[in-house]
């Protein structure tokens, strides 16, 4: 298939981009880099320094002896996305090019703007575009389990049949997400369902949990290859932050209570999941979706994943609970289905001691890297307590 | 109370203006005047020319013996706000500053990404704002009935209790918006939620039916003081049209079967739920959702009213079924309930006779100022039936 992956240059894009190259796809990127700005604001570098995109494809093909094009386009950019549109003539496309950070769109007006003028936008230019140039191209679009909140219901995949006063209706499942990053992602999902409705586009949204992991099989061909490893309080996830502080010997900051659940997959199942959407694509005028994690788990019960894992390569750690920066629930309900994967074949990787041993063994060959000011919350949800201005973190 | 209307140069506006003024309440105006030029544009302007803000201001000065304070500033320009929040200090705020029609936000992409744009970032900024500056200020927001679509259940206020598995919870009611347009008041509906969860925000989203009529008891005092009338394809609404082309002696024109339901609501309704809604606030942390309409009307039901109404006057007309150019169901349940504004104190004025009657009388005295060409449909929501370029028409 010819494949178009948009944030071909982020920390699941890339990777997706080696997988489906290297199983005979033909993969183009397009990226307009600006994650990479918002990186260098924020503070918020990789662990280690990944080369830039045209090295990573030169690698790729070196390597691989597969070529990868690439297109340094903005989606906001509607002349151009047609363009590449045009020269690539994608049978399907895998979307990843959003700001992905809450926390960065909590900072101020500016950043909850930016990210959801870029995210909403963006999305919508592309639906355009394949309107008008590739309506039967299928899209793959990444949205976030943080769409739904945390209800007291079961979280269905998309939609849910509902009875009221003895009526009913499939009704797309009620969403209370809880910044606006995820907010961005719910209007997104809004805006793909009605332009598969209206225009008979196809769809599958990927409604996913938090990615954790840093290897895939081609990542580990080629340190030229590898992907960008976030911990920092930005872009990092919270599985990635807690590795780092066991490495520091400084304490394991959970949020609040820490019985915040969430859903969790590995990045090797991510790409498996991409995959397993393009070879089973929805049909013309369906958005589908899938709910993709495969565990879930409380955040002070990863804590103690991690806690356990550093004590058998003899580090000691301890955890912290921080006052929460972010508004959300502390003990809740959560229970995600997440079957329409399972039935399409995905056979997930679980999180496990090996896992979390060998990210610790990563990082700790790093740790001299390490930016300590980088990974305490500096951004906080609430009123009463404004954010700290970034730039004072230096 | 001190209340600020953004938007107050428009339909709604305008009227709201000087019906809270004279009761009393210490009224200022934003507005950047978008909406004009956006009407020069489509070739939809008000049957008869309004005059601009300032002269309407200084006539209702002249008048009615008390003042307005006018800004002319862009809702997404965040500091122009802050400025003027600084300025105006209002114990509620009124915003009606949105891009309001459908097939506008349907012409191409630049047109929806405008919409979007403008009313979610436009939004986003308010609250930011508040936030920031006037956490205590009540918002009243008008959202749009357009917002639920057409479920096969009834439509509560915002929220529905939804039991599913057995276990329940009382989720933001599920949205199927048809248009840009529409889906631009859910996005917003979904951040103005979040605000009041997160920040302790006190807000109120009026999701409005159709509104029709042209007088209230303050246009009519002076014709220096009339609001806009649109009739066209891009700005008009659907009661509007069928006068017009019963007054033309052309077909009413239904788009399909015409079993289309929507709710209804006469503007001086509209001004009194707006009312209703300051005198009683909702409490800080509280979002709330009142449905503004008070009666149901099928389209095709709605231009037989007109036919009738007509024939009294001695004035023959009839229908005619177009291909729907929008896509939606023209068959289907549609039973919303708007019970939050009754309890509060509303006395509905009903679509009568007597009031599309004075409708057509005031159409009749401007007949020479009817454009023909802006009332027919350019705008087509299908992929397969490209959009007339506008510009083409004239």
């Amino acid at each position: 298939m010819r494949v178009l992956i948009l944030g071909g240059d982020g920390y699941l894009g890339w990777p997706t981009a080696m997988y489906l190259s290297r199983r005979g796809h033909a993969v183009a990127l397009l990226d307009n880099f600006v994650k990479r700005r918002w990186e260098a604001e924020t503070g918020g570098r990789p662990l280690i320094d990944v080369p830039k995109l045209p090295d990573r494809v030169r690698a790729w093909s070196r390597i691989s002896g597969r070529d990868i094009a690439h297109y340094d386009v903005d989606l906001c950019d509607y002349a151009s996305v047609v363009r590449v549109l045009a020269d690539t003539a994608p049978d399907v496309i895998v979307h990843y090019a959003e700001q992905p950070s809450a926390p960065f769109s909590m900072i101020d007006v500016h950043h909850a703007a930016a990210t959801q003028s870029n995210n909403v936008i963006g999305t919508l230019n592309l639906l355009w575009a394949l309107r008008d140039h590739r309506p039967s191209t299928h899209l793959v679009k990444l949205g976030t389990m943080g769409q739904y909140g945390t209800p007291n219901i079961d979280i269905e995949e998309g939609f849910l049949e509902i009875r009221h006063n003895n009526r009913t209706d499939r009704l797309p499942f009620p969403c209370q997400p809880g910044s606006f990053y995820h907010l961005s992602k719910v209007h997104d999902s809004h805006n793909v369902r009605f332009a598969c409705a209206a225009w008979g586009l196809a769809a599958t949204d990927l409604n996913q949990g938090v990615v954790y992991g840093i290897e895939t099989d081609e990542t580990k061909l080629d340190p030229a290859l590898s992907t960008s490893f976030h911990y920092d309080a930005v872009f990092g996830t919270v599985l990635n932050r807690f590795c780092v502080q066991a490495i520091l010997g400084t304490p394991l900051t959970v949020y609040g209570r820490g019985g915040q659940k969430r859903g969790f997959i590995n990045i090797r199942d991510t790409l498996r999941c991409v995959e397993l959407a393009l070879l089973n694509p929805a049909p013309a005028g369906e958005y589908r979706v899938f709910n993709q994690f495969t565990e879930v788990f409380g955040v002070a019960e990863l804590a103690e994943t991690v806690v356990h894992s550093a004590t058998r390569l003899d580090i000691r750690s301890r955890i912290d609970h921080l006052p929460n920066p972010r508004v959300e629930r502390e003990d809740h309900y959560y229970n995600p289905v997440g079957s329409g994967l399972t039935a399409l074949g995905l056979e997930p990787h679980l999180l496990s001691q090996e896992l979390v041993g060998s990210m610790l063994r990563n990082i700790g060959a790093h740790t001299d890297s390490i930016d300590r000011a980088a990974i305490l919350p500096v951004t906080n949800w609430r009123r009463e307590l404004p954010a700290t201005p970034l730039l004072a973190r230096g």
